[in-house]
Protein backbone atom coordinates (compact mmCIF):
# COMPACT_ATOMS: atom_id res chain seq x y z
CA UNK A 1 0.00 0.00 0.00
CA UNK A 2 1.21 3.56 -1.00
CA UNK A 3 1.48 6.00 1.90
CA UNK A 4 -0.73 9.53 1.28
CA UNK A 5 2.94 11.32 1.34
CA UNK A 6 4.43 8.95 -1.45
CA UNK A 7 1.00 9.67 -3.88
CA UNK A 8 1.25 13.24 -3.20
CA UNK A 9 4.65 13.56 -4.08
CA UNK A 10 5.16 11.06 -7.21
CA UNK A 11 6.86 11.99 -10.51
CA UNK A 12 6.75 10.29 -13.45
CA UNK A 13 9.33 10.27 -16.17
CA UNK A 14 8.66 11.85 -19.52
CA UNK A 15 10.56 11.13 -23.05
CA UNK A 16 12.54 14.51 -22.77
CA UNK A 17 14.16 13.14 -20.13
CA UNK A 18 11.91 16.19 -17.35
CA UNK A 19 9.55 15.11 -14.73
CA UNK A 20 6.12 15.64 -14.27
CA UNK A 21 4.71 15.79 -11.07
CA UNK A 22 1.37 17.06 -9.02
CA UNK A 23 1.55 19.48 -5.84
CA UNK A 24 -1.39 18.47 -4.26
CA UNK A 25 -4.35 19.55 -2.14
CA UNK A 26 -3.71 19.74 1.18
CA UNK A 27 0.40 20.36 1.70
CA UNK A 28 0.37 23.82 2.08
CA UNK A 29 0.20 26.71 4.63
CA UNK A 30 -2.37 29.16 3.51
CA UNK A 31 -2.12 28.24 -0.33
CA UNK A 32 1.79 27.69 -0.82
CA UNK A 33 3.20 24.54 -0.67
CA UNK A 34 4.94 23.62 1.92
CA UNK A 35 8.62 23.77 1.92
CA UNK A 36 10.23 20.25 2.58
CA UNK A 37 7.08 18.70 0.52
CA UNK A 38 7.96 20.43 -2.75
CA UNK A 39 12.16 19.75 -1.79
CA UNK A 40 10.36 16.22 -1.41
CA UNK A 41 9.28 15.94 -4.78
CA UNK A 42 12.65 17.35 -6.34
CA UNK A 43 14.13 14.48 -4.68
CA UNK A 44 12.48 11.71 -6.34
CA UNK A 45 12.83 13.06 -9.21
CA UNK A 46 16.62 13.78 -8.64
CA UNK A 47 16.72 10.17 -6.95
CA UNK A 48 15.18 8.51 -10.16
CA UNK A 49 17.57 10.10 -12.08
CA UNK A 50 20.78 9.21 -9.84
CA UNK A 51 19.11 5.39 -9.28
CA UNK A 52 20.12 6.17 -5.68
CA UNK A 53 18.28 7.41 -2.65
CA UNK A 54 19.05 11.09 -1.37
CA UNK A 55 22.21 11.19 1.15
CA UNK A 56 22.09 15.14 1.15
CA UNK A 57 20.11 17.70 -0.38
CA UNK A 58 19.39 21.21 -0.28
CA UNK A 59 16.82 23.64 -1.72
CA UNK A 60 16.36 27.52 -2.44
CA UNK A 61 12.99 28.68 -2.80
CA UNK A 62 12.26 30.90 -6.08
CA UNK A 63 8.81 31.46 -5.99
CA UNK A 64 5.56 30.03 -3.95
CA UNK A 65 4.38 26.43 -5.12
CA UNK A 66 0.73 26.49 -5.71
CA UNK A 67 -1.92 23.30 -6.16
CA UNK A 68 -0.97 22.08 -9.63
CA UNK A 69 0.87 20.71 -12.40
CA UNK A 70 4.79 20.92 -11.84
CA UNK A 71 7.77 19.63 -13.75
CA UNK A 72 10.94 18.51 -12.32
CA UNK A 73 14.29 19.32 -14.59
CA UNK A 74 17.07 17.07 -13.47
CA UNK A 75 20.56 17.15 -14.88
CA UNK A 76 23.17 14.54 -13.39
CA UNK A 77 26.14 16.53 -12.66
CA UNK A 78 28.09 13.63 -12.00
CA UNK A 79 27.47 9.74 -11.49
CA UNK A 80 30.46 8.16 -9.82
CA UNK A 81 30.65 4.24 -8.14
CA UNK A 82 29.08 5.13 -4.92
CA UNK A 83 27.43 8.78 -5.52
CA UNK A 84 25.79 10.83 -8.03
CA UNK A 85 25.60 14.61 -7.47
CA UNK A 86 22.54 16.33 -9.11
CA UNK A 87 20.75 19.45 -10.01
CA UNK A 88 17.15 20.32 -10.63
CA UNK A 89 14.88 23.18 -11.09
CA UNK A 90 11.17 22.55 -10.19
CA UNK A 91 9.07 24.61 -12.38
CA UNK A 92 5.07 25.38 -13.12
CA UNK A 93 3.53 27.56 -15.61
CA UNK A 94 6.73 29.19 -17.00
CA UNK A 95 7.46 29.85 -13.17
CA UNK A 96 10.93 28.16 -11.34
CA UNK A 97 9.53 27.33 -8.09
CA UNK A 98 12.90 25.76 -5.99
CA UNK A 99 16.43 25.06 -7.31
CA UNK A 100 17.79 22.34 -5.68
CA UNK A 101 21.40 20.38 -5.43
CA UNK A 102 21.61 17.20 -4.38
CA UNK A 103 24.04 13.45 -3.24
CA UNK A 104 22.20 10.81 -3.81
CA UNK A 105 23.53 7.18 -2.97
CA UNK A 106 22.60 4.68 -0.38
CA UNK A 107 23.58 4.37 3.20
CA UNK A 108 26.07 2.18 4.44
CA UNK A 109 26.74 0.73 7.93
CA UNK A 110 30.16 0.61 8.57
CA UNK A 111 32.83 2.57 9.99
CA UNK A 112 33.40 4.04 13.50
CA UNK A 113 30.65 5.46 15.50
CA UNK A 114 30.50 8.28 17.59
CA UNK A 115 27.45 10.08 18.53
CA UNK A 116 27.30 13.17 20.89
CA UNK A 117 24.04 14.54 20.54
CA UNK A 118 21.21 13.13 22.21
CA UNK A 119 17.26 12.76 21.26
CA UNK A 120 14.87 15.07 22.83
CA UNK A 121 13.12 14.19 25.92
CA UNK A 122 9.27 14.55 25.06
CA UNK A 123 6.46 13.03 26.63
CA UNK A 124 4.15 10.22 25.49
CA UNK A 125 2.66 11.79 21.83
CA UNK A 126 -0.77 12.16 23.12
CA UNK A 127 0.51 14.32 25.62
CA UNK A 128 1.83 16.85 23.09
CA UNK A 129 0.24 19.45 21.23
CA UNK A 130 -0.68 19.72 17.31
CA UNK A 131 0.75 22.49 16.11
CA UNK A 132 -0.57 22.69 12.88
CA UNK A 133 -4.43 22.43 13.31
CA UNK A 134 -6.12 20.78 10.96
CA UNK A 135 -8.35 24.27 10.93
CA UNK A 136 -5.14 25.88 10.02
CA UNK A 137 -6.20 27.23 6.62
CA UNK A 138 -4.94 24.14 4.75
CA UNK A 139 -5.59 20.51 5.56
CA UNK A 140 -1.45 20.14 6.08
CA UNK A 141 -2.53 19.16 9.57
CA UNK A 142 -4.65 16.24 7.71
CA UNK A 143 -2.02 15.08 6.29
CA UNK A 144 0.85 14.95 8.87
CA UNK A 145 0.47 14.35 12.34
CA UNK A 146 2.98 17.17 14.40
CA UNK A 147 3.07 17.08 18.19
CA UNK A 148 5.33 19.80 20.07
CA UNK A 149 6.14 19.34 23.29
CA UNK A 150 3.69 21.33 25.53
CA UNK A 151 6.15 23.93 26.63
CA UNK A 152 7.35 24.74 23.34
CA UNK A 153 3.57 25.01 22.05
CA UNK A 154 2.58 28.28 23.95
CA UNK A 155 3.60 30.44 21.15
CA UNK A 156 -0.37 29.72 20.06
CA UNK A 157 -1.40 31.20 22.81
CA UNK A 158 0.82 34.17 22.94
CA UNK A 159 3.16 32.65 25.68
CA UNK A 160 6.45 32.02 23.52
CA UNK A 161 9.23 29.57 25.84
CA UNK A 162 11.68 32.72 25.18
CA UNK A 163 13.94 29.76 23.61
CA UNK A 164 14.13 29.49 20.12
CA UNK A 165 13.45 25.80 19.95
CA UNK A 166 10.32 23.08 19.14
CA UNK A 167 10.56 19.48 20.12
CA UNK A 168 8.41 16.73 19.12
CA UNK A 169 7.00 13.83 17.58
CA UNK A 170 6.94 13.55 13.80
CA UNK A 171 4.04 10.89 12.20
CA UNK A 172 2.30 10.57 9.08
CA UNK A 173 -1.47 10.88 9.82
CA UNK A 174 -1.99 7.90 7.64
CA UNK A 175 0.95 6.32 9.79
CA UNK A 176 3.01 5.53 6.77
CA UNK A 177 6.10 4.70 7.65
CA UNK A 178 9.04 7.76 6.86
CA UNK A 179 11.83 6.87 4.43
CA UNK A 180 14.35 9.07 2.87
CA UNK A 181 11.82 11.39 0.93
CA UNK A 182 9.88 11.49 4.33
CA UNK A 183 13.08 12.96 6.31
CA UNK A 184 12.81 15.58 3.58
CA UNK A 185 9.25 16.70 4.50
CA UNK A 186 9.74 16.07 8.34
CA UNK A 187 12.54 18.45 8.09
CA UNK A 188 10.36 21.38 7.28
CA UNK A 189 7.19 20.19 9.12
CA UNK A 190 7.08 21.77 12.65
CA UNK A 191 6.29 25.25 13.35
CA UNK A 192 9.37 27.91 12.92
CA UNK A 193 11.88 28.22 16.09
CA UNK A 194 11.24 31.85 16.15
CA UNK A 195 8.15 31.12 17.19
CA UNK A 196 9.28 30.58 20.67
CA UNK A 197 11.97 33.80 20.77
CA UNK A 198 10.89 37.02 22.60
CA UNK A 199 9.58 39.28 20.55
CA UNK A 200 9.10 37.93 17.41
CA UNK A 201 5.87 37.83 15.59
CA UNK A 202 4.13 34.66 14.84
CA UNK A 203 3.96 34.72 11.06
CA UNK A 204 5.73 34.20 8.02
CA UNK A 205 9.04 32.78 8.17
CA UNK A 206 10.25 32.71 4.71
CA UNK A 207 13.29 29.82 3.99
CA UNK A 208 16.02 30.86 1.61
CA UNK A 209 17.37 27.83 2.25
CA UNK A 210 17.31 24.11 3.43
CA UNK A 211 19.61 21.25 3.59
CA UNK A 212 18.53 17.89 4.47
CA UNK A 213 21.51 15.23 5.72
CA UNK A 214 19.75 11.80 5.37
CA UNK A 215 22.12 9.80 8.18
CA UNK A 216 20.34 6.37 8.45
CA UNK A 217 16.99 4.36 7.23
CA UNK A 218 14.51 5.42 9.92
CA UNK A 219 12.64 2.54 12.07
CA UNK A 220 8.80 2.21 11.86
CA UNK A 221 7.38 4.68 14.32
CA UNK A 222 7.04 8.08 15.07
CA UNK A 223 10.28 9.86 14.99
CA UNK A 224 11.30 12.31 17.94
CA UNK A 225 12.81 15.54 16.44
CA UNK A 226 14.44 18.98 17.71
CA UNK A 227 14.57 22.45 15.78
CA UNK A 228 16.51 25.26 17.39
CA UNK A 229 17.92 28.03 16.72
CA UNK A 230 21.44 29.44 18.03
CA UNK A 231 21.60 32.57 16.05
CA UNK A 232 18.60 35.58 15.35
CA UNK A 233 20.43 38.88 14.02
CA UNK A 234 20.20 40.84 11.04
CA UNK A 235 16.81 39.58 9.85
CA UNK A 236 17.69 36.19 9.48
CA UNK A 237 18.10 33.07 11.75
CA UNK A 238 19.48 29.74 10.78
CA UNK A 239 17.23 26.65 11.95
CA UNK A 240 18.98 23.16 12.86
CA UNK A 241 16.94 20.24 13.20
CA UNK A 242 17.90 16.57 14.13
CA UNK A 243 15.07 13.87 13.78
CA UNK A 244 15.35 10.35 15.61
CA UNK A 245 13.68 7.19 15.26
CA UNK A 246 12.34 5.11 17.23
CA UNK A 247 15.52 3.12 17.85
CA UNK A 248 17.53 6.02 19.02
CA UNK A 249 19.24 6.41 15.75
CA UNK A 250 19.64 9.63 14.47
CA UNK A 251 18.52 9.51 10.72
CA UNK A 252 18.63 13.06 9.52
CA UNK A 253 19.61 16.53 10.32
CA UNK A 254 18.62 19.69 8.75
CA UNK A 255 19.36 23.92 8.31
CA UNK A 256 17.90 26.16 7.12
CA UNK A 257 18.21 29.77 6.87
CA UNK A 258 15.15 31.69 7.11
CA UNK A 259 13.81 35.37 7.41
CA UNK A 260 12.49 36.67 10.79
CA UNK A 261 9.23 37.24 10.46
CA UNK A 262 8.09 41.08 10.57
CA UNK A 263 4.46 42.31 12.29
CA UNK B 1 45.95 46.93 -1.33
CA UNK B 2 44.43 43.67 -2.58
CA UNK B 3 45.15 40.85 -0.23
CA UNK B 4 46.72 37.76 -1.47
CA UNK B 5 43.72 35.67 -1.00
CA UNK B 6 41.14 38.23 -3.08
CA UNK B 7 44.26 38.20 -5.87
CA UNK B 8 44.21 34.18 -5.92
CA UNK B 9 40.08 34.46 -5.65
CA UNK B 10 39.80 37.21 -8.56
CA UNK B 11 37.58 36.50 -11.40
CA UNK B 12 36.84 38.12 -14.49
CA UNK B 13 33.76 38.17 -16.37
CA UNK B 14 33.87 37.08 -19.89
CA UNK B 15 32.00 38.26 -23.19
CA UNK B 16 29.64 34.97 -22.70
CA UNK B 17 28.81 35.65 -19.37
CA UNK B 18 31.11 32.87 -18.01
CA UNK B 19 33.71 34.29 -15.38
CA UNK B 20 37.34 33.17 -15.76
CA UNK B 21 39.53 32.25 -13.29
CA UNK B 22 42.41 30.61 -12.36
CA UNK B 23 43.02 28.41 -9.24
CA UNK B 24 46.39 29.74 -8.09
CA UNK B 25 49.34 27.38 -6.49
CA UNK B 26 49.54 27.36 -2.57
CA UNK B 27 45.94 26.72 -2.07
CA UNK B 28 45.81 23.01 -1.95
CA UNK B 29 46.52 20.23 0.08
CA UNK B 30 48.61 17.65 -1.89
CA UNK B 31 47.79 18.89 -5.08
CA UNK B 32 44.17 19.46 -4.38
CA UNK B 33 42.57 23.15 -4.40
CA UNK B 34 41.22 23.52 -0.85
CA UNK B 35 37.38 23.20 -1.54
CA UNK B 36 36.90 26.58 0.84
CA UNK B 37 38.96 28.46 -1.68
CA UNK B 38 37.37 26.65 -5.14
CA UNK B 39 34.09 27.53 -3.39
CA UNK B 40 34.80 31.49 -2.71
CA UNK B 41 36.12 31.59 -6.30
CA UNK B 42 32.49 30.61 -7.11
CA UNK B 43 31.05 33.22 -5.32
CA UNK B 44 33.14 35.36 -6.40
CA UNK B 45 31.72 35.07 -10.25
CA UNK B 46 27.93 34.12 -8.53
CA UNK B 47 28.08 37.76 -6.56
CA UNK B 48 29.32 39.56 -9.52
CA UNK B 49 26.16 37.81 -11.54
CA UNK B 50 23.96 39.20 -8.69
CA UNK B 51 25.51 42.37 -7.67
CA UNK B 52 25.41 41.41 -4.31
CA UNK B 53 27.80 39.81 -1.40
CA UNK B 54 27.00 35.76 -0.32
CA UNK B 55 24.25 35.57 2.05
CA UNK B 56 23.99 31.29 1.79
CA UNK B 57 26.12 29.02 -0.63
CA UNK B 58 26.35 25.50 -1.14
CA UNK B 59 28.91 23.47 -2.60
CA UNK B 60 29.17 19.80 -3.77
CA UNK B 61 32.15 18.93 -4.99
CA UNK B 62 32.34 17.04 -8.39
CA UNK B 63 36.05 16.55 -8.98
CA UNK B 64 39.58 17.55 -7.84
CA UNK B 65 40.48 21.35 -8.82
CA UNK B 66 44.42 21.52 -9.70
CA UNK B 67 46.14 24.32 -10.63
CA UNK B 68 45.32 26.23 -13.49
CA UNK B 69 42.58 27.93 -15.64
CA UNK B 70 38.82 27.43 -14.81
CA UNK B 71 35.59 29.37 -15.70
CA UNK B 72 32.79 29.69 -13.57
CA UNK B 73 29.39 29.44 -15.50
CA UNK B 74 26.68 31.11 -13.35
CA UNK B 75 22.63 31.33 -13.88
CA UNK B 76 20.71 33.66 -12.31
CA UNK B 77 18.19 31.64 -11.29
CA UNK B 78 15.92 34.54 -9.53
CA UNK B 79 16.79 38.27 -8.82
CA UNK B 80 14.43 39.60 -6.45
CA UNK B 81 14.52 43.23 -4.33
CA UNK B 82 16.49 42.05 -1.84
CA UNK B 83 17.96 39.06 -2.61
CA UNK B 84 18.78 36.71 -5.66
CA UNK B 85 19.32 32.90 -6.09
CA UNK B 86 22.46 32.29 -8.14
CA UNK B 87 23.13 28.51 -9.04
CA UNK B 88 27.25 27.71 -11.06
CA UNK B 89 29.26 25.04 -12.37
CA UNK B 90 33.32 25.72 -12.01
CA UNK B 91 35.04 23.78 -14.65
CA UNK B 92 38.71 23.47 -16.48
CA UNK B 93 39.69 21.64 -18.75
CA UNK B 94 36.05 20.09 -19.76
CA UNK B 95 35.89 18.54 -16.20
CA UNK B 96 33.14 20.23 -14.13
CA UNK B 97 34.52 20.72 -10.76
CA UNK B 98 31.86 21.69 -8.27
CA UNK B 99 28.55 22.31 -8.65
CA UNK B 100 27.05 25.39 -6.46
CA UNK B 101 23.83 27.31 -5.38
CA UNK B 102 23.42 30.18 -3.31
CA UNK B 103 21.77 33.08 -1.94
CA UNK B 104 23.01 36.75 -2.54
CA UNK B 105 21.88 40.18 -0.54
CA UNK B 106 23.45 42.44 1.86
CA UNK B 107 23.31 42.02 5.68
CA UNK B 108 20.92 43.74 7.46
CA UNK B 109 21.08 45.45 10.75
CA UNK B 110 17.64 45.33 12.43
CA UNK B 111 15.60 42.75 13.98
CA UNK B 112 15.59 41.09 17.14
CA UNK B 113 18.66 39.51 18.28
CA UNK B 114 18.74 36.45 20.29
CA UNK B 115 22.27 34.64 20.38
CA UNK B 116 22.44 31.19 22.85
CA UNK B 117 25.36 30.41 20.63
CA UNK B 118 28.82 31.37 22.55
CA UNK B 119 32.44 31.69 21.03
CA UNK B 120 35.06 29.23 21.55
CA UNK B 121 37.59 29.95 24.74
CA UNK B 122 40.76 30.37 23.43
CA UNK B 123 44.27 30.50 24.42
CA UNK B 124 46.54 33.99 22.68
CA UNK B 125 46.83 32.97 19.38
CA UNK B 126 50.40 32.69 19.70
CA UNK B 127 50.18 29.69 22.51
CA UNK B 128 47.83 27.94 19.41
CA UNK B 129 49.18 25.58 16.90
CA UNK B 130 49.39 25.57 13.53
CA UNK B 131 47.38 22.10 12.09
CA UNK B 132 48.69 23.19 8.57
CA UNK B 133 52.15 23.33 8.44
CA UNK B 134 54.06 25.34 5.97
CA UNK B 135 55.51 21.97 5.32
CA UNK B 136 52.21 20.03 4.62
CA UNK B 137 53.04 19.23 0.91
CA UNK B 138 52.00 22.59 0.10
CA UNK B 139 52.01 26.19 0.53
CA UNK B 140 48.76 26.24 1.83
CA UNK B 141 50.19 26.79 5.23
CA UNK B 142 51.92 30.01 4.04
CA UNK B 143 48.63 31.41 2.63
CA UNK B 144 46.58 30.89 5.53
CA UNK B 145 47.78 31.48 9.21
CA UNK B 146 45.03 28.48 11.33
CA UNK B 147 45.97 27.86 14.63
CA UNK B 148 44.06 25.27 17.01
CA UNK B 149 43.97 25.06 20.69
CA UNK B 150 46.87 23.14 21.77
CA UNK B 151 44.23 20.21 22.93
CA UNK B 152 42.82 20.12 19.21
CA UNK B 153 45.84 20.26 18.28
CA UNK B 154 47.46 16.18 19.71
CA UNK B 155 46.14 14.43 16.38
CA UNK B 156 49.09 15.44 15.16
CA UNK B 157 51.66 13.75 17.25
CA UNK B 158 48.83 10.37 18.09
CA UNK B 159 47.19 11.91 20.83
CA UNK B 160 43.54 12.73 19.43
CA UNK B 161 41.35 14.12 22.02
CA UNK B 162 38.74 12.06 22.13
CA UNK B 163 36.03 14.92 21.00
CA UNK B 164 35.04 15.31 17.57
CA UNK B 165 35.79 19.15 17.69
CA UNK B 166 38.52 21.57 16.24
CA UNK B 167 38.85 25.35 17.57
CA UNK B 168 41.18 27.70 17.10
CA UNK B 169 41.83 31.20 15.46
CA UNK B 170 42.14 31.65 11.60
CA UNK B 171 43.80 34.82 9.95
CA UNK B 172 45.03 35.51 6.57
CA UNK B 173 49.02 34.85 6.56
CA UNK B 174 49.30 38.45 4.84
CA UNK B 175 46.66 39.42 7.94
CA UNK B 176 44.49 40.60 5.07
CA UNK B 177 40.61 41.29 6.51
CA UNK B 178 38.06 38.43 5.97
CA UNK B 179 35.41 40.03 4.39
CA UNK B 180 32.54 37.67 3.05
CA UNK B 181 34.21 35.48 0.24
CA UNK B 182 36.82 35.43 3.06
CA UNK B 183 34.56 33.69 5.79
CA UNK B 184 33.71 31.26 2.76
CA UNK B 185 37.28 29.84 3.02
CA UNK B 186 37.13 30.07 6.78
CA UNK B 187 34.45 27.27 6.66
CA UNK B 188 37.49 24.53 4.89
CA UNK B 189 40.65 25.81 6.17
CA UNK B 190 40.59 23.81 9.42
CA UNK B 191 41.49 20.42 10.19
CA UNK B 192 38.53 18.14 9.94
CA UNK B 193 36.97 17.22 13.55
CA UNK B 194 37.43 13.68 12.60
CA UNK B 195 41.21 13.83 13.43
CA UNK B 196 40.22 14.11 17.12
CA UNK B 197 37.81 10.94 17.30
CA UNK B 198 38.58 7.92 18.43
CA UNK B 199 39.17 5.14 16.07
CA UNK B 200 39.38 7.45 13.21
CA UNK B 201 42.60 7.63 10.97
CA UNK B 202 44.55 10.92 9.92
CA UNK B 203 43.52 10.84 6.74
CA UNK B 204 41.86 12.01 3.38
CA UNK B 205 38.00 12.73 4.41
CA UNK B 206 36.28 14.10 1.36
CA UNK B 207 33.98 16.58 1.31
CA UNK B 208 30.62 16.00 -0.30
CA UNK B 209 28.90 19.08 0.44
CA UNK B 210 29.39 22.39 2.09
CA UNK B 211 27.40 24.71 3.08
CA UNK B 212 28.26 28.33 4.19
CA UNK B 213 25.91 31.16 5.86
CA UNK B 214 27.12 34.31 6.21
CA UNK B 215 26.00 35.98 9.08
CA UNK B 216 27.44 39.36 9.48
CA UNK B 217 30.10 41.44 8.12
CA UNK B 218 33.09 40.43 10.69
CA UNK B 219 35.18 43.61 12.20
CA UNK B 220 39.09 43.73 11.79
CA UNK B 221 40.78 40.90 13.08
CA UNK B 222 41.56 36.99 13.46
CA UNK B 223 38.28 35.61 13.86
CA UNK B 224 37.53 32.54 16.30
CA UNK B 225 36.36 29.32 15.26
CA UNK B 226 35.42 26.23 16.13
CA UNK B 227 34.20 23.03 13.95
CA UNK B 228 32.29 20.38 15.69
CA UNK B 229 30.55 16.89 14.69
CA UNK B 230 27.68 15.45 16.69
CA UNK B 231 27.12 12.61 14.52
CA UNK B 232 29.81 10.22 13.02
CA UNK B 233 27.85 7.09 11.78
CA UNK B 234 27.81 4.90 8.28
CA UNK B 235 30.93 6.06 7.07
CA UNK B 236 29.73 9.95 7.04
CA UNK B 237 30.15 12.86 9.55
CA UNK B 238 28.76 16.21 9.74
CA UNK B 239 30.75 19.22 10.35
CA UNK B 240 29.23 22.29 11.50
CA UNK B 241 31.14 25.78 12.00
CA UNK B 242 30.74 28.78 14.12
CA UNK B 243 33.14 31.61 13.34
CA UNK B 244 33.00 34.84 15.47
CA UNK B 245 34.44 38.05 14.69
CA UNK B 246 36.60 40.29 16.92
CA UNK B 247 33.73 41.97 18.32
CA UNK B 248 31.83 38.47 19.66
CA UNK B 249 29.54 39.13 16.97
CA UNK B 250 29.08 35.34 15.08
CA UNK B 251 29.73 36.54 11.32
CA UNK B 252 29.21 32.87 9.44
CA UNK B 253 28.10 29.48 9.89
CA UNK B 254 29.02 26.71 8.15
CA UNK B 255 28.15 22.86 7.88
CA UNK B 256 29.73 20.02 5.86
CA UNK B 257 28.50 16.67 5.02
CA UNK B 258 31.69 14.60 4.64
CA UNK B 259 33.06 10.75 4.59
CA UNK B 260 34.76 9.11 7.51
CA UNK B 261 38.35 8.78 6.35
CA UNK B 262 39.61 5.14 5.85
CA UNK B 263 42.62 3.39 6.93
Amino acid sequence: MTGEFAQATAVERRDDGAYAAEIAPGWDILGNANGGYTLAIAARAMADAAGRPPLGITGHHLAPAKVGPCTVEVTVQRAGRRMATVSAVVRAGGTDLMAVLGTFGDQVESGPTLVTAAAPDLPPIEKCVRTVPPSFGSDFGDRIDVRARPEDAGFREGRPSGRAEVAGWFRFADDHPVDAFGLVQVADAFAPTVFNAPDVPVSWAPTLDLTVHIRGVPAPGPLRCRFRSAVIQGGLFEEDGEMWDSRGVLVAQSRQLALVPRA
